[in-house]
């Protein structure tokens, strides 16, 4: 891999609007810059620059339309209360990143230099990082295949990029219990395929379940593994929790679910507390029967657009698991407001986890 | 679904220079024109048009980068003697993408239209269909979602677009023996999951296995299922079928295994030929076995690039099993001679699978 560090800047000569930071919807306003840069095979990466955020040209024959090579990650930025902006651990979502490129047969990048690069379009978009509560800066660096050539083969050429969007708190009073509908007829990855890679694949994979689901009221699927459908994987874009009998237990990185930063970092925390959190094999039965028991305490899923999100149904098998009366349970609380905290800067940050720009 | 079935066409004023038809290297060279299509959520197909091959400009969140909502077809048109073009069974592709487009959450197309569509293209291109042996115009159909937005939810827009490309033969002289290897590490697809759609990640998730497997000298992997790794799938592009005994067996469509339209004209001429053909799950160790007893007489891939791929070599679990010497088959050139000849109109079609332009 070579690398060509020069990072050139093209200031915008038409600022646009920034919307209302009390009105922001998830995914839809996009800042006035952005970062793009080129990979050529033999060549390496070069021309990295920022640039006015503007569509891309892309032939209609390049791979990614055709044979998926696409790579996502998705972090956050916050505006502190002293108007500094705070990344919440980085150079995970960029190590994840070259790990997910790997399984795509898509070319490692320099890590260093693109959290240089994404801090320097930040730092231009400084003033779309929004500072109401449960606000942020939503970070999307992606990497898709360009070469024009119709044939499945790894391409020759790639474009890694960085978009901003301003988000809100994901739901509106901050937390808010969620009903999940355990998923026993479609699979989203099994081992052996690119479940813990942030490929576009395993979303397209997802949206008929959840189509489906979200027709019975239900809004996101819990997904059971491809093998036996049995075992416990992850919610649409979480990573999944359940607190039994006092101690937490996540499904085990089993090759299938994604490496969630939120999760590891929840898992941190609770062993900083001193509560007994497990990383193992779960099984739907196994999650049935504590709650028949009554030692279903708390499930909460983890992610970065919604933090913590607690888990107040189960839909399984015609069978509704009602957890912990359908309210936010303490823990799941204290996770979100502590992680939250340390995120905006208004909590000891005692990990090292955020990194300032 | 609303459809507006007016047509559009802008010719190019600037034609590009056609390739010497023995010199044509797969999917890489395109024809002048292809055709456009806009769904937009709430009014449903319009502006159909034919313009001029062109770069097409999308955003940087448009979700086909992201979420990879995309399928697309892949079929032939070849020029006869006659200086007529055929079209081998359209109909077939059309009513596939269609499908695809259900499990990818992706709107539903007339499919009429778009063949007339697609025949007026190649009408326009028509100087580009080659007519040496073993070429053709290879047309690649496509769906991709252009929506900006960052969410996991199926899009509001979508783009449909056919472009052409003309093709040598998948090998210089005909039809050559391919070395396969028996993947048994990564997975494909799984049941439940998209393996029978024609969807972007699929061919994502298979490069991986195809670079390692092209490292130790085996053109493609022969998958096995996800869950048990044990019964047999399809080949990267190709549908499998195996010929013990004088039967020729395939393996059943199962939900996971894409429906070919070659595998399935296969088994339609097998049957018109009073040979025994059967569909049904085969496993790897009955294929090891009846390759021990001397009873597995061939081993040939099926797809619209390469038509009939006889296979020379399976390697499976350090073992390598020759297939009738590494040579190419009576059934499998008859199959191939058979099949090309009514594509190119130089047998007769008594199935009524050509369609002419
Ligand atoms: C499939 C999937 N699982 C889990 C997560 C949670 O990961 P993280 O905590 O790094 O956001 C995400 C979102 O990134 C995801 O898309
Ligand atoms: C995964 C897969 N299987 C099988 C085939 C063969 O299908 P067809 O005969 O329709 O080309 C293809 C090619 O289209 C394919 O991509």
């Amino acid at each position: 891999m070579t690398t060509d560090f020069k990072l050139d800047i093209t200031l915008t000569t038409q600022k646009k609007e920034i919307p209302p930071f009390d009105q922001l919807v998830f995914g839809t306003s996009f800042t006035d810059h952005m970062f793009m840069w080129d990979y050529t095979e033999g060549r390496g990466w070069h021309d990295a620059r920022i640039v006015p955020y503007q569509s891309i040209p892309l032939d209609p024959a390049a791979t990614v339309f055709h044979y998926g090579q696409s790579v996502f990650e998705g972090l956050k930025a916050y505006r502190t209360k002293d108007e500094e902006i705070l990344l919440f651990r980085p150079d995970q979502n960029m190590k994840r990143f070259n790990k997910s490129n790997q399984r795509l047969v898509m070319p490692q990048f320099d890590e260093e230099f693109a959290l240089h690069a994404l801090k320097k379009l930040i730092e231009i978009d400084r003033d779309w990082v929004p500072n109401l509560p449960g606000t942020s800066l939503y970070i999307r660096p992606f990497m898709i295949a360009t070469e024009a050539h119709l044939g499945v083969d790894p391409a020759k050429n790639y474009k890694l990029m960085i978009i901003l969007s301003p988000v809100g708190s994901y739901y509106k009073e901050g937390i808010n219990p969620v009903k999940i509908a355990v998923e026993n007829k479609f699979v989203r990855a099994v081992a052996g395929g690119t479940g813990d890679a942030k490929t576009a694949g395993n979303y397209a994979a997802s949206l008929l379940a959840s189509e489906i689901a979200g027709e019975n009221g239900y809004s996101q699927v819990l997904w059971l593994d491809g093998r036996e459908r049995e075992y416990i994987e992850e919610v649409g874009s979480m990573n999944i929790f359940f607190k039994m009998n006092g101690e937490v237990i996540t499904p085990a990185l089993n090759g299938s679910i994604l490496d969630g930063i939120t999760r590891k970092s929840i898992i941190e925390l609770l062993k900083y507390w001193n509560i007994p959190v497990t990383e193992r094999r779960i099984s739907i039965s196994e999650i049935q029967e504590a709650y028949n028991e009554g030692i279903l305490e708390e499930v909460f899923g983890t992610g970065t657009a919604a933090v913590i999100s607690p888990v107040g149904e189960l839909f399984y098998n015609n069978e509704k698991l009602i957890i912990n009366n359908g309210e936010t349970g303490a823990l799941s609380k204290k996770l979100y407001d502590t992680i939250t905290s340390i995120q905006n800067g208004t909590a000891e940050d005692v990990f090292g986890w955020t990194v300032k720009l």
